[in-house]
């Protein structure tokens, strides 16, 4: 017997076949989306969009069902009737308004030409004012699931994101009959029937405690407001890896598998990697690092102590455990802007004579360096902070450059850089009474050995590394084999689906030494510009802006 | 009538052939250095250098007699016998041990494989910390010429490079009968007699009041030192213009001159260049920018109010003012460090398409912007602090960075932050009474519109331009044929002389409101990283230097 597990990211999706048994990964295809992500012009229209969006189109995700399952399916030579069950995980918080029946505003004639009708993708940062509020009042007013979140609701989420849309374009407010994570979404189209899954409400809908928060504090941040989480969110939530319900005719054609089959309750990318990589006990921190790294962690206890926590939800990540999150909103994006400024015209010669990409030709250079050899340090805030400052106005520094400095030199510190910001995550989760005792890497970075051995140092850990390269799919494919039935809970099926590579990478204790005072000047910046008085990153945005206008 | 210029440059010397009568130059000739800058192992023998040493060949000098000024004879199609007189400049602090005789250590056999027997060039920078106990103690002891430097003496200059050899290699010193600026030598070779320049002895050779540091002084610094000034620099002074001898056979035989013309004193490369830009008159800031800035001013005022200043020096610049000096150590150097950082394969492509440098391209690419819309702040310290902070331990730091930088805002703000730099000298300078009226700019970047205009916004003054591109050069024929008695003084030579461009880039008051802004930014950097408590720059540096090892 075989499951499918289908992971909705950024650009594309990417669907599994995997065998039940053993956790096999047969068969995988892969649907880019058509539209990217929209950033500039809305498709059709071609309405212009303000800085800082980031939407996406419901049919690009339609368009993997279609195009990547099968896909999967032809490349796994398995039976589509030996396929039990199917799960699902997806970006988030992404999130889109429907008619009742989950039709997309962005998708009816007399919304299409709206920006606020469009799935607005996670990394859509316009909505910040929204945000600052939404944390302003809830401080104020002592609520107490602000703590939860380490203090800050994120301008990427549910709430924050809705609230723009009330305030700039009320009418499709109103049009609006249900909030929905694309998490759920995507479920709804598979099964035909609204679910709600209780990893994407408690992280990115503040629902903690059987509550969305409530009408009174909604009210007070906007009258219009005060009824949105009671006529737009509220739903029974299903837990992870429960059966919600069985494929349709429709999903079944669309997708080339059995109608009836299992579908499980929506997931979130990273939690569902999570028993891929057989992260699921207290204190394995789970990164998984790609364009950002989003972090998760499984604890005993309920923490409300934890300064820029992304979250922590009961049952979030597995059921019986208080789940951790936590993120940083650029690594390998950051590694990639620096490769897209440009390299020495000799060194692209030198990796292409070597068959090497850029990012390999820079770290073979770096990774011969003694520690703090460069003498610099950066700020891994390029596309801002999400954990533990969750400040999204904040921006990259670079300190310590001279006329010597090779540019092997700043991809190293923007490798160490990425590590020191991992490296505060860690260290407000054990201050906040969370132990972390071992890394687990999953994601494209980790085949780079520089960045995991940079990682193992400046954390003082071992790091290990997820066996397979398609975690959220495997993950969600573990998923649908427990709510197929075929095991009873997702911990036995991790235990024997998941996957981790051979080997680790132990920290050093000498370079360790001297990343703990390049770690010593990175806090110093980190306070100085990030929770200093003076704002002054927050001074030359503003400047920014003005001047752009 | 004509008179020869040389200018000794960091890789080359120049010669020009110029008509006394309207300062046309009819001819040029250029030499290159052999050994350019020797900083990684000496001639000849090969030894190995330390880090951040910077060092000349004596050969490469003599050279530029021989080779570039019958280049320029030629060039300019002038009967040698036309030829009455001969100047030269040189940078500084370039200095060199020799013997008695003018001879260089570092072409004695005895001595030629020591590295300290060799002309330190102006930027060898590994004797900070003789540097910093010359200033703490002149600090100590209230020495009343250390507040004519700013209230620091930079370790480019003769007594830390001096103190360096002595406790570094006591042998070496001891062999060294005199410690003689390039600029000084130089002539020694021309007219065969020693002679000391106001310029260089007062700017390079803490030269004040009649006087050099008294011997308890020295002594305090390190008992050996106690007669250096008596014993290797002693020597009455020779006021700039003023002829020092003739040219001897042996020189008219390198340079195809006549035998017995006009030699002048020698002079620095900055400072001579004011009288060929006409940059004579209080206030007339003269800025000769390339690899870095040398700022020069005249004053009618003795001020010793004026923290990190290179230095005041009366009749430095031309007889009858107070000429001060300043300078940031890097700023060509700093455009050229983000080019050599690399470039995409599509910016390079447009480039060559275009015909353009990279440097064009990129002020091409970022003149279109509107001020502080790429959100950047940088600190213009890639190689250090010349002026005002006298720190060769800083480095650079570049702030507000984000994934969608792309490299021509970084270039912008590279050229911002140079413009920022010169500010801060600016204002410096007449905060300590000395006004500045008006920004003369000399040297290479003149060239580049962008960068001039950002000076004129930055600096709320117009810029103009020098008339010649050989502003050295000139101002050394100037100078000889001031020797030479054409001219009663470098005045009335440089009002028939010197050279003006047409035209000037003025302020616009918009733009120079943003750069407000921006420079408020930019001075908040400076004071916390330059200034404050912390030190981080050195915490750095400190960390680098031991990891290299």
């Amino acid at each position: 017997m075989v499951t499918v597990g289908i992971d909705f990211g950024t650009l594309s999706g990417r669907a599994v076949v995997v065998s039940v048994e053993d956790g096999t990964i047969l068969g995988s295809g892969v649907s880019e989306y058509a539209h990217a992500v929209v950033t500039t012009a809305l498709p059709g229209s071609g309405k212009a969009l303000p800085p800082d969006w980031a939407l996406q189109h419901p049919e690009d995700w339609r368009q993997v069902l279609r195009e990547a399952v099968p896909a999967a399916l032809a490349e796994a030579g398995v039976d589509p009737r030996r396929v039990v069950g199917i799960a699902t995980d997806f970006t988030a918080c992404t999130v889109l308004p429907t008619l009742s029946d989950g039709t997309p505003l962005a998708e009816t004639s007399a919304w299409a030409h709206r920006p606020h009708a469009w799935p607005k993708l996670w990394k859509h940062h316009a909505a910040q004012r929204q945000a600052d509020r939404i944390n302003a009042l809830a401080h104020e007013r002592d609520e107490s699931w602000i703590h939860l979140y380490g203090g800050k609701i994120s301008a990427e989420w549910q709430f924050a994101k809705a609230l723009q849309v009330l305030e700039e374009d009320p009418e499709v407010y109103a049009a609006c009959r249900r909030w929905i994570e694309a998490a759920d979404w995507i479920v709804w189209q598979l099964c035909g029937e609204e679910t709600r899954n209780t990893c994407a409400a408690g992280y990115k809908g503040i629902f903690q405690d059987g509550a969305y928060p409530d009408e009174e504090y909604l009210t007070a941040l906007n009258p219009a407001f005060g009824d949105f989480a009671r006529t737009r969110l509220e739903h029974p939530l299903s837990q992870l890896g429960t059966r919600v319900g069985s494929l349709t005719a429709e999903a079944a054609a669309w997708t080339g598998l059995p109608e009836g089959i299992a579908v499980a309750a929506g997931n979130v990318d990273a939690h569902v990697a999570a028993p891929a990589a057989q992260a699921l006990e207290d204190g394995q921190m789970l990164a998984i690092m790609g364009t950002s790294t989003c972090h998760v962690v499984n604890g005993r206890t309920l923490s409300s102590q934890i300064p820029g926590i992304c979250g922590v939800v009961q049952d979030g990540i597995v059921n019986g455990a208080y789940g951790y999150e936590a993120g940083q909103s650029a690594v390998g994006d950051i590694f990639a802007w620096w490769v897209e400024q440009g390299l020495p015209p000799e060194y692209l010669a030198e990796a292409e004579g070597l068959g090497e990409t850029s990012h390999e030709l820079l770290s073979r250079k770096a990774a011969t360096q003694p520690v703090g050899a460069h003498g610099l340090v950066a700020l891994d805030w390029m596309n801002g902070n999400r954990s533990t400052l969750v400040d999204h106005h904040l921006s990259g520094v670079i300190v310590g450059l001279t006329l010597s400095t090779p540019p092997e030199d700043v991809y190293r510190c923007l490798l160490e850089a990425t590590a020191f910001g991992s490296r505060v995550i860690v260290e407000a989760l054990e201050a906040g009474g969370v132990p972390v005792t071992e890394f687990i890497v999953s994601g494209g970075l980790k085949k780079n050995a520089l960045l995991m051995q940079i990682y193992a140092d400046v954390l003082r850990r071992p790091v290990h590394l997820a066996g397979s390269d398609q975690g959220p799919a495997l993950g969600s494919a573990i998923h649908a084999a427990v709510a197929a039935g075929i095991y009873p809970d997702v911990r036995s099926a991790a235990a024997v689906m998941g996957r981790r590579e051979q080997g680790s990478y132990q920290p050093d204790p000498a370079r360790a030494d001297v990343y703990d005072s390049l770690y010593a000047v990175y806090r110093e910046l980190h306070d100085h510009f990030g929770t200093g008085p003076d704002k002054l990153l927050h001074r030359l945005r503003r400047i920014r802006d003005t001047a752009a206008v």
